[in-house]
């Protein structure tokens, strides 16, 4: 019988979060999950409803693997000597895994509390992946005209909530975002998947042979030992996500419609929305004051926000930074922590 | 040939540029004059025009002696044990000073930048003071309707721009303020100062005996001495100012319509006035970032301030603490950090 693995990707840098987020403290590793645990920690829970620690992968960069590893005891964490996006990552902790065995692949910075139903999709993806020669994507069903995600076009129906994938799009306008989400026809890319090794690898090599030739054979060793052999292939392989280098071109993927809830947390204002609130509508959280606000979000880790008199804003005081800005602009964060990772430099 | 002095008042604690400001650095020790000198230090600089540096006397707490000594080398540092507003601390220092002699009141949080027309209007202060027996106060021409300031009414000239005061007044509401600022009668209530030792105690007989014969006769010794007897003597003193004390009752005061630049630099927004601003409008101090940013003024000490999209606000980060506020709100910034010392205690 076939052995199931669970790979986490936890690689980002995540600057939306700045000044909370940084380099060596990035998204996946702050308390943004419900509780208080880290979103990373709260991935590797959910792992654990699908498979054994000891099958459980963490690809990060090299200079986290620490970090990691505390989030997730027991786990494998291999360390990336430098950042190539998804589908290097993935095939790299693929060479940990027996040729016919399936694995899921699971962002590390997602929100997701519904874990049973979570563990019920998961164990229909794996069963699918087990039998048919099939790449199994997940999508949520689209809530608002998101501009920040990619879309899955519903095509012909396998299965209960389950479809071959007519098209991936990438990220769309407000207007096309509108039409797709009324359609009820598009979902959400979640960027969460399960296929067999096999399965994957020849999906790769039949578009990007180099990539598929360079990671398919290589030898595992310990998490340390493979974590420095990656650091002489790493570098000169191409970048380049999973969806663009496979999915989008693969005529064998499945969607299966996800029953469970989820969030990517891409933003302050995303995060916000799943946290408690007080009764005018602020987030609070760490050392944080509001006087006379509304509806706005302060946290201080490490320094005290305090805002007086504001209405719809983000006041974030970490690590010797502080950001301010409207909630409706938290998708800008970047520009922000480029500036002052430009300041730095200088 | 009598003697000139300077008396600062240096103790205040300033609570309205917090988190800039704290208990241990107040207002008068941040860097908020031009050319980045702490407003003592500019005082200290407006009172060497005015007499020599060993007649020069600063009253404080007796906490930021230390630091107050260091921003004004030469001068005699006296230290409050507790705080009693402005006529205790005039009464005391005035100990150190011979009956006859003149002596000018300045408070240490000041911005004046005509040092030339302050040395001149100084000099026919001390002049009068020296031949008349009244007490000269400075009226500074209203510029705005102004609440944060007390006002004097003028009454019978008395020379060029010297005039007897026929009322002091609070501050008033906003209404009056601009009838006020509009009938040409009224100035503002600088709190600046000179008349003769004797003259000054006579008149607090007058009117607060009990204060009066506490601090007149009390022996000088050396500043640390003088200090420490302080100790004994102020806790049971009325809190009180030398305005209600003295200046409102007393028949001889005489006021100078000030041919200098002032301002009482009472808010962020009165401070950022003064500062140099980028093409935006915006003020950036120290470690600030600001991107698409208008008329926001950004302080980064020991610490980054960023904002980002924001319009007339104010974001301030030092000693771990971050303020954010609309410029319009910056009066209120006591609120903030009465809330903020709430918790500390908490």
């Amino acid at each position: 019988m076939s052995r199931r693995h669970v790979l986490i990707l936890a690689g980002g840098r995540g600057e939306r979060f700045w000044p909370w987020s940084r380099p060596e403290r990035p998204k996946q590793l702050l308390p943004l999950a419900s509780g208080g645990r880290t979103l990373l920690s709260a991935t590797f829970q959910r792992a654990l409803r699908l498979t054994d620690r000891s099958r459980i992968l963490v690809m990060t960069a090299m200079d986290l693997r620490e970090a990691c590893q505390r989030e997730c005891p027991g786990a494998v964490v291999l360390g990336e000597p430098v950042g190539r996006n998804t589908a290097p990552a993935i095939a790299a902790a693929a060479a940990w895994i027996a040729d016919e065995d399936p694995f899921a692949v699971l962002p590390a910075d997602h929100a997701i509390e519904d874990t049973d139903a979570f563990a019920a999709d998961f164990e229909r993806a794996f069963e699918r992946a087990e039998r048919d020669r099939v790449l199994v994507t997940f999508g949520i069903r689209a809530v608002g005209a998101e501009t920040n995600f990619g879309y899955l076009e519903r095509g012909a129906k396998v299965a209960d909530r389950a479809y071959r994938v007519a098209r991936f799009t990438e990220k769309p306008d407000r207007t096309r975002a509108a039409e797709w989400t009324a359609s009820g026809e598009y979902l959400w890319n979640s960027g969460m998947f399960v296929w067999r090794r096999g399965v994957f690898f020849d999906a790769l090599e039949a578009t990007r042979p180099a990539l598929a030739s360079a990671l398919r054979g290589l030898e595992a060793g310990g998490a340390e030992a493979f974590s420095n052999a990656l650091r002489d292939v790493f570098p000169g392989l191409e970048s380049i996500s999973v969806d663009y280098a496979v999915l989008e071109k693969a005529p064998n993927v499945v969607l299966i419609e996800a029953a469970f809830d989820w969030d990517d947390l891409g933003s302050w204002s995303a995060w916000a929305r799943r946290q408690p609130h007080d009764p005018r509508g602020n987030v609070l959280f760490g050392d944080a004051i509001a006087v006379d606000c509304d509806r706005c979000v302060l946290v201080g880790d490490g320094g005290t926000a305090a805002a007086m008199g504001l209405r719809d804003m983000v006041v974030v005081s970490s690590g010797g930074a502080t950001l301010a800005c409207r909630l409706e602009d938290s998708d800008r964060v970047r520009e922000v922590s480029e500036a002052a990772r430009g300041r730095v430099r200088a």
